[in-house]
C-alpha cells in the first residue's frame, strides 16, 4: 500500500489524491488502509518518510562531493516531476497543524541524513566543523525550492553539481 | 504615494491593502492614486521596485564580503518583517498573470543588482567568472526564503555573514 501510494504520489499532486486511489492501486479495500493509518494524512506522512529514506538516497560514496551530488541529483530529479513540485508548493504554503507535523518530521529526517554525510566527511578531514551542514544542506536545496517556487523555472541538469561546487569550494578565487 | 503605500506594505500583507487605505496614509484622494497608476497592482508593482532600490541596497564596499553582507542583511531584515514574509509566500504561491509579472520584475531588478557585485568584484580579481553571480544569488535568498517559508524558522541574527562565508569561501578545509 506504500508503494501504492508513493507511485501515486509521482503522479497526482498530494491534495487531489484520494485513499480509494490508494486501495484500487494496491489492490485492497479502503477499509484496510483506514484501519491500518487511521487517516490519510497519516498513511501520506507514511508514504513521504519512506520515499525519502528510499528515493532520496544518501549513499557512502567515501567523498563529500560524491555524497552531496548524489543526495542532491536525487532530490532534483525529485523536484522536477509534478509530485516533488506539489510537495514543495504545499510545504512552503501549508499551515495546519497536519501539514506543520508531516514537514517536520520530514525535514528533520532529511537533515539528518545531511548530518550523517557531514559527520563521515569530518571524520576523513575534509570539513572542519561538521556543524555546518544545517546551513549547507539548507542552502542546496533552499536554492532548488527557491529556483522552481519563487522564480518558476527549471532546475539545470547539472544543478547538483553546480550547487554542490558552490557550497563545498565557495567563489573566491585560490588567491583571494 | 508611493512612500505612503511602502510604509504599509511594511505593516499590512499585500493582499489586504487597499487603495483607499494608501490614499488615507499619503493624505490623496483614491482617485488620484487611480489617475496615476490605473490599478493597485500596478501601484504594488511600482512600490515594490522602489522597495527593492531604496531599502535592499547593495553599496559599494570595496570587497565582494562586504557588499554581500550588506545586501543580504538588508534582505533578512525585510524577510523578518510581517510585509517580507507574507510577499516571500505570495511570490512563492501566486499564479496569476499580474503576481507572475510583478515576480518576475522584481528578481530582474534583484539579480541585476547582484550582478554588478559580482562584476565589480570579477574587475578586482576576486572572482574568476563573475557568472557564477546567478547561482550564487540563488544560494544566499534561497536559502532564506526557505528557512521561512518550508521550515518556518527565524533567520539567525548573523545569517548573512554565515551565509555569504558559505559561498565565499566553501565549507571543505584549505587541505583538502
Amino acid at each position: 500500500m506504500l508503494d501504492a501510494a508513493a507511485a501515486l504520489l509521482l503522479e497526482v499532486p498530494p491534495g487531489d489524491l484520494t485513499v480509494g486511489q490508494i486501495a484500487a492501486r494496491a489492490g485492497v479495500n479502503e477499509t484496510t488502509i483506514y484501519r491500518k493509518w487511521g487517516t490519510k494524512d497519516a498513511l501520506l506522512a507514511d508514504v513521504l518518510l519512506t520515499l525519502s529514506a528510499e528515493r532520496l538516497v544518501a549513499p557512502d560514496t567515501g567523498s563529500l562531493r560524491g555524497d552531496l551530488v548524489a543526495m542532491i541529483e536525487a532530490v532534483a530529479e525529485f523536484l522536477r516531476t509534478p509530485a516533488g513540485f506539489a510537495l514543495a508548493h504545499l510545504g512552503a504554503t501549508a499551515d495546519d497543524e497536519t501539514s506543520k507535523g508531516l514537514r517536520d518530521a520530514f525535514w528533520a529526517d532529511r537533515f539528518e541524513r545531511a548530518q550523517a554525510i557531514f559527520d563521515r566527511a569530518a571524520a576523513r578531514g575534509e570539513v572542519a566543523d561538521p556543524a555546518v551542514a544545517a546551513l549547507a544542506y539548507e542552502a542546496l536545496i533552499g536554492t532548488m525550492h527557491f529556483r522552481i517556487l519563487a522564480r518558476r523555472r527549471p532546475l539545470d541538469p547539472d544543478i547538483a553539481s553546480r550547487l554542490v561546487d558552490l557550497v563545498l569550494d565557495g567563489v573566491l578565487t585560490a588567491s583571494t
